[in-house]
């Protein structure tokens, strides 16, 4: 492990990416660049639109008056109801961070990146300006008016969330710009957090998971070993039940037991996942295998028995949390974007630390499906909460949905979502793989150029388009290095060739390990098949019972109304049904062409005597577009999960 | 109708009860009278063990303290963190006052009954000291540490909820008791809201409905026709989208659209039904057929699309709210027990106004499930939302459900439905017949005392256990008089005799009409079939698809997981599993007994390939309960909902 268990063998500066487990570590800063594909598109998009969208809509909604507010009282009252809206300037940097390291293409992302860089100085200037001598950062609490004093209420304060999304902004700002000011900044509040809840300190944690993912990193990018134990014991002190609030319990928290002790995860679904992920980095840093063990269980219980068919969490509207075991109603899903992200973030932690494949395939589908669904097509519009279904006469009239606003809106008044788009969005190729000296390893697929310590590849993919995957070698050195590539649960009899000739070597744990002597120009194809399938539901997930789903490579697909000739609540799916659908290669989205049989209801009684039914009458054509593009158009029904017949 | 349209034709005192519809109005106090079964049993228990347990509550919840302190500033802070809670008191007070009006029937009574006479008298000469000089009344806003004032906040200050719930205690206390004190008191406050919110005043009204009904009543007691007014300019002005809240918007108040534009029942569950009992209460007294119509429509889209199979509604967790149309998870069903109260009155209103039996069944319906589970067998604890299933691995966790807290508890923070089932249980005998100078229509069946302008009868029977309702003379005119029975639509092959003798008449639109020049002593035997039965879901009912439930007679049934040697998601059920299960007559719930396949998942893959199945292994004995009684014993996993075999 790279910063040892035993903290006080330390190094004083620590490489950049330190995180080692089973299959090595991360590329570094420029080791990964996207060349083209989905993830290329979805991150000009982010470039071009998401990011002067969301620093125009953070500079409108007064989170960076609030920072202004403490030099000048002229500026106005706090503004918001939240006490983390630091954290959208947070977020927003982070991405920042990652675009202002890439060069323009064009002159459209230059003037975007102008924006984006304005924002970026402006910014760290009034971050340094307003931090205390002491180092405390918030502005809710540091406002004069604020009702409260700093530390008063961990529990709904947000303060170490603050720090958290601060240090990691500043780890992006020094990584990928090598301005160490933010780093500076977030250190010294750091430093602050460990003198008060530090080993002698007072032991407490924040109401909100996330710095302790945060402070490793901080630990990483300084070399500074004491926030690793920081963030170790907030994850190991946490659930001592000392979070108090008059509507949520202790476990909205993840506050009622230990997180070694927790069966199943549990309350807020964005707290949860961050905890874990948090968790992970310590459990990778310090080498607790006990406490990865405990997080595969806990993952593995959320992939089988907590997560929607698009990989989103939380069904929960109420406390935005968990439900019980299989309580995954379409209609209801929550599904939180920002949980989305934290289950990325967590597996892909949790795969550094166990080099699973599966946990790896379980990220994809939420990349593509409970996280690429949060963002509209022309990247300026969010989801807050991602359902698998929309019944015909569902208004939008609560919470996050207001009465009259179109599908997915440009802003919200707890606006977590869309900077963890962004700085997302902008992360992308920092989790395409993982390498040591003797491999590298290719976690998911997108065309990239990839320098790892050992290999220069060229990975080029129109996944999840196509399942054809290409990677040319660019540079190798003269002795066996392995090339691992993942292969997909959904891929089912894929098959490779090495410069035309099919491999000897069989894939096993998920992964096709191809070690050679390689030398630039070897091409390897892997061909990942992708017929159009369907799933069906567990015996005990109750709302999608006699359902059955359509998917293509790792795409989850759904019918909206308006590509269907009937209502969508009354087609039905049959398995001759899905082998019929066909690709239209020649539509942007691939959507999938066929016709399907139609059972209107015969009654309106909602609950018929046993026997009665509900026969088709005749057949409709019908479209299924992918779950992730649902909802740029006319606003309509929607399903993912069609009847059987 | 009673009173007139127009207001200057209102009697200055009209007759205590006068809500004439097609099929007559409510007998008046006195005139009906439990005399044994199961409601009759639930009066009793009512009265010997809700009341005190309530009464014991309320005070120590600090409800009286409210009005105590504001004589008395060393009683303290206000109590409580809603501006409702006074409510408590007032409903307690109006079923209190029916308990008051019927005489003991044993030791163990009169001393209940003396619990209850000194709340009564202690708690009326509180409110009476509280009142102020204008009218006023409201503890949480009289209060001089109030940060607000009266009237300042219609959207969520209650205060007219407040005044509705005492007018309707003070209506009971004048009818039942003929204490006339809190009819003053309510009046005057009644006036000063004519005064400000009157034809000429604020055009406004309550966030919270309730004061509509109230009003009607508060005209039909006093004669004075400007609260009936009053009472149809909130019903009328509603919908022009003048409430405000942070959190909730205009649907959850009902105020996004007029009532009579409303397409579909919305919002917060307990406001939509109240509002539309109050705006029942107001179309019947001025002779308003087209809003009875639309209330009929909305009534009749609830009841087919928007209601549980235990008459339970509104099955979203946050807002209490409505769902779209056949949005009814079995699991996640909040189903207030105020919101089934809300809808009985609703139901019962809907009746005087158009006599139709369905709407009868479906009140019967939830009153025999959605109400009835609100309550412990014990009669001292209550569920706030009635789920139909609960999952093995479910902890109560969330708003009303805290860590470790039995399922039912004894009280709560927000604590309305206890006091709401307490003068529910009072009332029974309100609605179980209406009559006018020709007929007397029996509408819902006990056992009962029963004396109509025109006809006594003594009605006997063991329902909902059994089937046979025995209806026996004993007073009548010497003319032809009607005699109509409610056949309900579960009694499919009802049978009539008079004096042992099958009528010739057939039942019509739900109802058996038998004119007859009836004498004392003859005797009509209605015979209702109750064969175990089993119902589906309407095919938009995701939710519940590919699932059965058995009812018996109105009686909806479940199964616990104590009751069963199989875990109950496994369960399978047949149509011949259904026309097996036996009644077990010599238990006291009449428990259904039979055996039913079990079909164990046979993997952990939550969205496995379309076709796989989970076939049934082995048979395994279990029990059926009644869903009003389950959740009284050991707490485990139920389900009402089977997977069909």
């Amino acid at each position: 492990m790279a910063i040892a268990p035993n903290m006080t063998s330390v190094p004083s500066r620590a490489p950049a990416v330190v995180a080692t487990g089973p299959v090595g570590s991360p590329l570094g800063t420029g080791r990964v660049r996207l060349t083209g594909g989905l993830l290329h598109d979805w991150q000009r998009r982010n470039r071009v639109a998401t990011v002067p969208h969301v620093v125009r809509e953070v500079r409108q909604a007064g989170n960076l008056d609030n920072f202004r507010r403490l030099q000048d009282p002229s500026v106005g009252d706090y503004r918001g109801r939240y006490p983390f809206l630091d954290t959208d300037v947070y977020k927003t940097l982070e991405g920042v961070a990652y675009e202002l390291a890439r060069d323009p293409a064009d002159a459209e992302e230059a003037e975007a990146l102008a924006v984006a860089r304005e924002f970026y100085e402006e910014s760290v200037a009034l971050i340094e300006r307003t931090q205390r001598a002491d180092g405390y950062l918030g502005t809710f609490y540091q406002s004069p008016q604020s009702a409260k004093r700093p530390w008063q209420d961990l529990s709904w304060g947000h303060e170490m969330y603050n720090l958290g999304h601060l240090a990691q902004a500043a780890v992006a700002a020094s990584r990928q710009l090598g301005d160490r000011r933010l780093l500076d900044v977030a250190s010294r509040f750091a430093d602050l957090v460990v003198e008060r809840y530090g080993p002698d300190g007072e032991q407490a944690y924040c109401g909100h998971p996330e710095v302790e993912m945060a402070l490793v990193e901080l630990a990483r990018e300084t070399g500074d070993g004491r926030y690793l134990e920081q963030a170790r014991l907030f994850v190991e002190r946490r659930g001592a039940g000392t979070l108090e609030h008059t509507i949520f319990a202790a476990d909205y928290f993840q506050d009622a037991v230990p997180l070694r002790e927790l069966g199943s995860v549990t309350g807020h679904a964005v707290r949860m996942v961050y905890l874990a992920a948090g968790a992970t980095d310590v459990a990778l840093e310090t080498g607790d295998d006990a406490l990865v063990a405990h997080l595969e269980h806990l993952w593995d219980d959320m992939v089988a028995r907590k997560s929607y068919l698009t990989g989103g969490i939380g069904s929960r509207h109420s406390d935005e949390a968990f439900g019980d075991r299989f309580e995954l109603p379409a209609e209801r899903a929550y599904a939180e974007t920002c949980a989305a992200i934290g289950t990325v973030q967590w597996g892909w932690r949790l795969f550094l630390a166990t080099g699973r494949a599966d946990v790896l395939d379980h990220v994809e589908r939420v990349l593509h499906n409970a996280y690429a669904v949060g963002l509209s097509e022309d990247g300026a519009a969010f989801f807050y909460d991602n359902p698998l279904q929309r019944r015909p006469d569902h208004e939008q009239r609560s919470g996050a949905e207001k009465d009259g606003e179109p599908l997915r809106r440009a802003w919200f008044g707890c606006p977590c979502c869309p900077p963890n788009v962004v700085r997302w969005m902008s992360e992308l190729q920092d989790h395409l793989a993982v390498a040591d000296d003797d491999s590298l390893t290719v976690a998911l697929y997108a065309s990239a150029a990839i320098d790892s310590p050992a290999l220069g590849v060229d990975v080029t993919t129109d996944l999840p388009w196509d399942g054809r995957v290409t990677v040319r070698v660019r540079r190798a050195p003269d002795r066996p290095v392995t090339l691992a590539l993942r292969i997909p649960a959904w891929a089912d009899g894929a098959t490779a060739t090495v410069d035309g000739e099919p491999v000897a070597e069989r894939p096993a744990d998920g992964w096709l390990r191809l070690t050679r002597t390689w030398t630039p120009g070897r091409t390897v194809v892997l061909d990942l098949p992708m017929p159009v399938r369907a799933v069906t539901a567990h015996p005990h997930l109750d709302a999608a019972r006699g359902t059955a789903a359509v998917l293509r490579g790792p795409l989850v697909y759904c019918v909206e109304q308006q590509d269907a000739a009937a209502p969508v609540d009354d087609l039905l799916l049959s398995p001759e049904d899905v082998a019929r659908l066909a690709v239209d290669h020649d539509h942007p989205w691939r959507v999938l062409r066929g016709d399907l049989a139609v059972a209107p209801p015969t009654s309106d009684d909602p609950y018929p005597p046993l026997g009665a039914t509900a026969p088709a009458t005749h057949r409709a054509p019908v479209a299924l577009v992918p779950y992730a593009l649902w909802g740029n158009r006319e606003v309509g029904a929607m399903r993912v999960f069609l009847r059987l017949s």
